[in-house]
């Protein structure tokens, strides 16, 4: 379930197997339903559920903001794993309504619910999941977290809005790329680290701390996901690649390469995309196409330029963590940052 | 606004659509976002805004419970209106879902946003919706009320789950009907009704009885809408009608005729819906077969038997009123049931 299990403390290690082990049932058990029609589709999602990184996030954050109170008040682990499955269940239901907007066969080497059951289904099984995420975490009685976590989901549906306005938009400038990919990525990421914080009763120092380390971890992150879209081998990625360009969505290469290419390098990426990119490589050719927009990139530095934007991303994650006391979680955290930059999938 | 302004108390009407008119500002400001992409869609969904029916539901549920306590405590207009602003929020989202999964073209003599802007940004922008709900209903700091309404939308959701898994089941059963609009329709409802009389510091039984309400009341409706997608001139109604069959789901007229018309009539059902009724009556031959449709059911009693059961549900819906002191709300709320029967859109 770990990014880094063989790196980091044992104790911790085993404490987050744990907890991510009652996050996952904690999950189940939320959305078990008195219909069967609908238990059929959450035993079909739960086989979506990789890395666990945002459960992750808030767990260890928590315990990181715990430390720096010297200990002196315990872990509230009940409220810690409530958060962990509400930003888990969020996550859950973007990749569901993603796969609808993508029009995605496979997510985790298995057939999307839109595949399986058709587009109106996945769009109601996102919308049971962020339901239950709400319901779940109205029961910790806080409101200021579930307003904390509701304000994150706000953003993210924007940035979803925003990438949704620019599809096909091959002028896409590089500053709203990054406001789409921090607000539909790196938020909810960032919302993880602080509320949990805010939970453990930890000081605004803190809370702003890992807020900051969770959005430049969520923008690394997506940074690479872009390049694993553009460049990663579907078998080792294990989800339909290519998407970004299918639909139309510039990624920061390719922003840098429309931006720096040579004329004729620019030329021949026209020649290859065509018109309307899409259609291009929707249609026969469009493997083919790939490949040719893949050999163009390779050519230039727009694959280093997207590489060293997230390097740096990782490395101010890191920088944001250091008001913190040094703890075994507040190390995972950083090994969990620089993880984001040579992940396989 | 209102559905019977007409008839209704005017110091009642009068600050009802006072109330209403600042649900509606708050509506929008609530939805307002940085991003003008995003307020070019609130924009146009605000022409879908109807009936109000749910906000009304609560406003007015609120000042029934409110004159039980013999008006010793005063009325909490701010909170009201926030949990009205609340379920029109949910409301508006179910809409524009809803239109995904039916392919609809037309909602209030307007284009559907996926007719617009496709199935994307309409699956985004009701998750947008959704999450601006939660996000005010927590402003309430009142978690109790958020996780009524979040307990609210997780039934919603499953109505409709359950009605896609019955999508095609030409031999629906009675009671899975019910069952499908009782949480894909009246628990919303009911919940506009019950959370307000929560809000005022009701006792159980006023509580109680303002949930049943709603709950009949809502049951009611959408056999009424039922009724109307199947019966109704588009003219009139002001969105795509035939919906229900073109989508091949039963409704209560239909699962009558099945179990009780003649077996000549039923072989002539078969003979104009087809194997799928759903392919019949996409293709050119569509609106004939509609028509033919109507012909059949209207030569038996199985309209009259919807017609029996709506009337039945709000009758009940009024009893159950009867454990409140006589007031304007109240009577308002008994006016407004009995306008379920006869509304032409």
């Amino acid at each position: 379930m770990l990014l880094l299990a063989d790196r980091c403390d044992r104790q911790l290690a085993a404490r987050l197997e744990d907890e991510l082990d009652q996050v996952g049932r904690r999950f189940a058990d939320e959305l078990a339903s008195d219909l069967p029609c609908v238990n059929v589709l959450i035993e079909h999602i739960e086989r979506y559920r990789g890395k666990m990184l945002r459960p992750t996030l808030a767990l260890v954050s928590g315990m990181a903001a715990s430390a720096e109170q010297g200990g002196a008040m315990p872990p509230s682990s009940l409220a810690l794993r409530v958060i962990a499955t509400v930003v888990e269940m969020i996550h859950m239901a973007t990749l569901v309504h993603d796969d609808v907007l993508d029009e995605a066969e496979t997510r985790r080497r298995g057939d999307t619910v839109n595949r399986l059951k058709g587009n109106e289904t996945a769009v109601m099984l996102g919308d049971y999941l962020i339901s239950h995420a709400y319901h779940l975490c109205s029961s910790l009685e806080m409101p200021a977290v579930s307003r904390l976590i509701s304000a994150s989901t706000n953003v993210v549906c924007e940035g979803e809005l925003l990438q949704l306005a620019n599809r096909g938009n091959r002028d896409l400038e590089e500053g709203v790329y990054f406001d789409i990919i921090r607000r539909k990525t790196a938020v909810l990421c960032a919302t993880s680290c602080q509320a949990a914080a805010v939970l453990q009763g930890a000081g605004p120092t803190i809370v702003a701390a890992l807020d900051t380390y969770g959005e430049k971890l969520g923008i690394a992150y997506q940074i690479v996901d872009d390049l694993l879209d553009l460049m990663g081998e579907e078998g080792t990625v294990g989800k339909s690649l290519g998407r970004d360009l299918t639909q139309g969505e510039m990624t920061l290469p390719l922003i840098h390469f429309r931006q720096h290419a040579l004329p004729a390098q620019q030329q021949r990426m026209e020649a290859v995309l065509g018109e309307d990119v899409r259609c291009r490589l929707n249609s026969s050719t469009g493997p083919e196409a790939m490949l040719a927009v893949r050999d163009l990139i390779g050519e230039t530095e727009s694959l280093d330029y997207a590489r060293y934007w997230a390097k740096s991303l990782v490395e101010e994650a890191g920088s944001a963590l250091m008001v913190l006391p040094d703890s075994p979680a507040r190390q995972f955290l950083l090994d969990t940052a620089d993880a984001v930059l040579t992940r396989p999938c």
